[in-house]
């Protein structure tokens, strides 16, 4: 039953599973593997995953052993330096960029490469370039002859883009673009790679052509001399310094003083500027937005959900060895997941990770359909997709932000130590509330679109308006549940009531919105005033739908799931979990699957890099032993020598 | 109305009050000044801490600016340093280890000092020693004879202390107790200073007397050379490496291998062993837990709440800095305090770090009324003091974190960076959720005392069980409310009307947690397993009596400012939103006084050291100059001339 490629090797007391750990594993109530194989999309994709997972972790060049002691210059150097031996690697193994076995090599690296943002702009690139576009510029950064960055948010400038304030003003006499940072708040700010490495930053800026402003366009500008690495005239950038993760990319700022770029850098599938100045607007308002949109639906699935994946692990793989207390006085001291208010903190956890896994696959189908439309210049999915986007990566970063800080404290003290791994996970993870747009804002977003759903269901009811709402929100035309159908409390772990619930509480949440938006506007207030004094219940309103789209989501892909009943039912007890909110009622089925619920993500000891979190439960021998490898103690005390023996020999010379 | 002493001076940016500040600022609806005295608990304690803090801030020794480019050894040995500095200008200028001076010099320093434990290990020493250890011990403590630290948390215990496994036995032929660690997780782990600085630890072990075990006991064990530092024989001994913060201080573990020590060491206020071996105690079960009591007293006032006021200062400071998108097309970018959403998030943060601070003073006046008389071994306080204590440092650290972060992400990408202070102010503060007894632990402690003091009420109804009652549980006999006596929304904001409310939402729960755990034996359950099937409504019920306890202690404190009537309004806004914990209805009238109110905590720039929340508002120039001097700025690009150079070289050859 145990895969021994999951153990981590090394030490001695490392090859044996700690007696408490083997005891959850004894009988599990489904095949893990086979449940890992249903998370992978099939058994073909764990094959080639662990294929990848033993090229990196037999690297030595890729350990992640020494990152908790290591300086952020020297986390840079080390993430630069492993992103090229990932290069090369996949260059003799044939992986090409958006392959299956790049997206598995990431995943075993946790993402700790530096030129992170290459990817993107590639993406952006792929989004927003015309064909020549594309044609001149991705072999050049797939091959690394230039290095290339995302330039977006400035000092004073965040999610709001149409606040951007770096100008683009198109020359006519030289057909160039004139990019300029007019203020200190202008400065370019955060962009990764951008501090250090890049040479070429793909820069958000507005346009200004004959005078007018066209609003924001995006502009390859080359900031680093390609011979010496060297500041290119007219440009300022350097590193924006600690930050609280990502010490392996260097983000960084730029200004820049009136640097000229050719014409033809001006990214134009959706825009154009003639060179006599003439504007041509190919695409929507929204056309520049889409690569944020293509970037929000990868990160889910590859960035942020796996945090909240490997904190449950973590944590329910510790809580099994850890003991205190007694649950009896002639009991031994009892494992801490046994105790009601331990489970009540972490199989809400586990559950949600499960939720977003199934709704993150089924936003990816959906991205996939609309996507391509949208590069052809039809626009019609986009709201949908923008608004779908927005809504579950503010739910999903701010569920996962708050379950991997509730697993990193349910480790008590340890929680607090880095080598137990989840203080890096929860310190990368809270980034993803603020990064590709600020959650509080996307969620107003979201609520637009719903108060102007539900408006248009309003103004035709009936069945014509259901096929022209968009399909997510079609249940805002669905009639109104007069009562509640439950009579008893088991009534409630029934998916359909309780999906219909969920609808139910997001439909009279957002009625509710547009009806306090409506009084507002009539008694006198102007529209963004009224907006404004009525954002916290549009917020709640927009959570509420989002939780009811992921509650609709899991339970559907467990109706698929018909041929695996143990597995339908481990499953369907997490979703019950999910949709319910509560533990009290389920806490103890799930007790005994806690383990395989976790092993069944299948990350390996090496890219969880936790001391509390490994595969065999060797816990306190692995956090004593990682600890003596700490510069704490092994490069000397300056302080000794400086401080504490000159005032503790005083004493001696007066005894 | 600016006092200038406030401002941080160096660059010429700083020199100007930023317009956006100003104008918060220029009509104050109360006076800042006389709002800082009653936080301080009177004018001359203000002028007192002034003059402190200058002392502090005048004396490049204590500087914070580099703490955010520091390695873990660089902070360590600048805290060493700290320490000893400090200590010196003590002397010099008569500050005693328990004066206010003292106390306003580690506010000043926002604690970035070693060998804090040594004041940890006093304070034990004063609950658990008898006189004449006192008067042996303390001395050689204060002048810095010797090092001390506290080791009572072992690798695989931490709060639940009789399952400590360091023994002490005793050896009546040598009259001396023999210290050992058993296994290895009965290493002690995580005492602060123990890593590399301490000579001396009072470690907490079980006491083995002619064979029977009597239970946790404090030793004081020579672990380190007084000549050469070195270990002393049988101490193995090192740091615990790189954790969330504390970086200044040295965290450690420590093993004993039948290290002996005299008789005369274990701390006997409360238990003697006599040299034949005799066992005699002299207090109760609970005595030897008063030094943690007595800590996590001091630790509300001094160390976490402050912790939030400063995170309320910088994210407010900064909101009214930071402009974001127009809440009217014609504006110019609006200050995001003015969000109804930014409110919503921040201001009830302010409402709890001032709650905090009126019920942490009316804490502190019990604990000085009970104190004394425990150390006189009447113990009929040292229930209530212990529930007390344990259940508001649960509360208030829960809060506190939970805030801290809150307006970390308040402050959008920029609350990621370091150098927003934000960063270290939140992974501090999370440690108080654990250190000192871990939360969920201390509340179900709570709530035994919740039960027991209910069922007595129940017991004795009627004018005696008031009597009886322990006075902060005594609310339990006053009579049901039957029916809530608001009419109106507007009812909800008198404080009578609030305070009752929150006493019967904790007497129902507490009367439901009570039911719950009688069913559950009356229908077979034995008292443990009942117990652990209904923790999680013993939470809810502790929580709501802490709820309950600290809007009482608010409101009452508010009556007190009849002479004072514009503060007691501005702060009676706070008081009515810390109870109702809502917004909507008060955020209008709290939005003018925000940054007063954050000014009234008058926190030094220096001591806050933040780029965003400096009380100049120049955030922008701040944050720009700060990341110039980051090391990933000043200390070269060795990534380049590895890995960057020889790719992007390699192929200009071939061009």
């Amino acid at each position: 039953m145990d895969s021994p490629a999951r153990v981590s090797m090394g030490d001695a007391w490392s090859w044996q599973v700690h007696p408490d750990m083997e005891s959850e594993r004894r009988q599990p109530s489904f095949d893990v593997e086979r449940l890992t194989n249903i998370l992978d999309g099939g058994a073909e994709n764990t094959a080639l995953r662990r294929k990848v997972e033993s090229v990196i972790h037999s690297d030595p060049v890729f350990s992640l052993k020494d990152n908790y002691f290591m300086s952020q210059n020297e986390r840079y150097e080390a993430g630069v330096k492993k992103k090229f031996h990932l290069h090369m690697i996949a260059q003799r193994l044939g992986w090409s960029e958006h392959s299956r076995e790049f997206r598995y090599a990431f995943r075993a690296l946790t993402g700790d490469l530096a030129l992170g943002l290459h990817h993107i702009f590639l993406k952006s690139l792929q989004s927003l370039g015309s064909e020549e576009q594309i044609a001149k510029w991705a072999p050049l950064c797939n091959e690394f002859r230039i290095i290339a960055t995302y330039a977006q948010t400035e000092l004073g400038h965040g999610t709001y883009l149409q606040g951007l304030e770096t100008e683009a003003t198109y020359d006519a006499d030289t057909q160039e673009f004139v990019m300029h940072s007019p203020t200190l708040t202008a400065t370019k700010w955060w962009p990764g790679d951008l501090g250090r490495s890049a040479t070429h930053a793909l820069v958000l800026a507005q346009l200004i052509c004959s005078g007018a402003r066209q609003g924001m366009h995006a502009f390859i500008v080359p900031i680093r001399s390609l011979q010496d690495h060297t500041l290119l005239p007219g440009v300022t950038a350097g590193d924006i310094g600690p930050k609280m993760d990502f010490e392996y990319t260097d983000n960084g700022f730029l200004q820049l003083d009136h640097v000229r770029i050719p014409r033809e850098n001006m990214l134009s599938r959706f825009a154009q500027v003639l060179p006599d100045g003439t504007y041509i607007k190919l695409g929507t308002a929204q056309s520049n937005y889409l690569s944020m949109v293509v970037v929000r639906v990868s990160l889910l699935l590859d960035e942020i959900n796996p945090l909240l994946e490997k904190a449950c692990i973590i944590a329910i793989r510790y809580s099994v060895i850890r003991r205190q207390s007694r649950l009896r006085p002639s009991d031994p001291e009892a494992k801490v997941l046994d105790y009601q208010t331990q489970q009540h903190k972490l199989f809400p956890q586990l559950a949600t990770a499960y939720a977003f896994h199934f709704m993150g696959t089924s936003l990816q189908e959906f991205f996939e359909e609309s996507y391509s439309a949208i590069l052809d210049r039809d626009f019609s999915l986009l709201p949908e997709l923008h608004a779908l986007s927005s809504g579950l990566k503010a739910m999903v970063s701010e569920f996962c932000t708050q379950g991997a800080e509730l697993c990193r404290r349910a480790c008590g003290g340890h929680g607090y130590s880095k080598l137990s791994g989840l203080p890096s996970l929860v310190s990368r993870v809270t980034a993803s509330c603020t990064y590709e747009g600020e959650n509080t804002v996307l969620y107003l977003q979201v609520a637009r679109f719903l108060v102007k759903s539900y408006l248009q269901a309003q103004a035709s009811p009936g069945s014509t308006s259901k096929t022209s709402l968009p399909q997510s929100v079609a249940y805002l035309t669905a009639p109104d549940l007069a009562k509640c159908p439950a009579r008893r409390a088991a009534d409630f772990l029934h998916p359909e009531l309780y999906t219909r619930a969920w609808a139910h509480v997001a439909v009279r949440l957002i009625k509710d919105s547009a009806h306090h938006l409506q009084t507002r506007l009539q008694s006198g207030a102007d529209e963004h005033e009224a907006w404004n004094q009525t954002t916290v219940i549009h917020l709640q309103a927009a959570k509420a739908h989002c939780y009811y789209i992921t509650v609709k989501g899991f339970a559907e892909a467990l109706q698929k799931l018909d041929h695996e009943p143990a597995i339908q039912q481990a499953l369907q007890r997490l979703c019950d979990l999910f949709a319910l909110h509560g533990i009290l009622s389920t806490a103890g089925s799930l007790r005994k699957d806690a383990i395989s619920l976790t092993d069944a993500f299948d990350f390996t000891d090496q890219c969880l890099n936790s001391a509390l979190g490994c595969y065999d439960g060797n816990v306190y021998e692995r956090l004593f032993y990682w600890a003596q490898k700490s510069p704490t103690n092994t490069q000397g005390n300056p302080a000794y020598q400086k401080y504490l023996r000159p005032l503790l020999q005083s004493w001696r010379s007066k005894l």
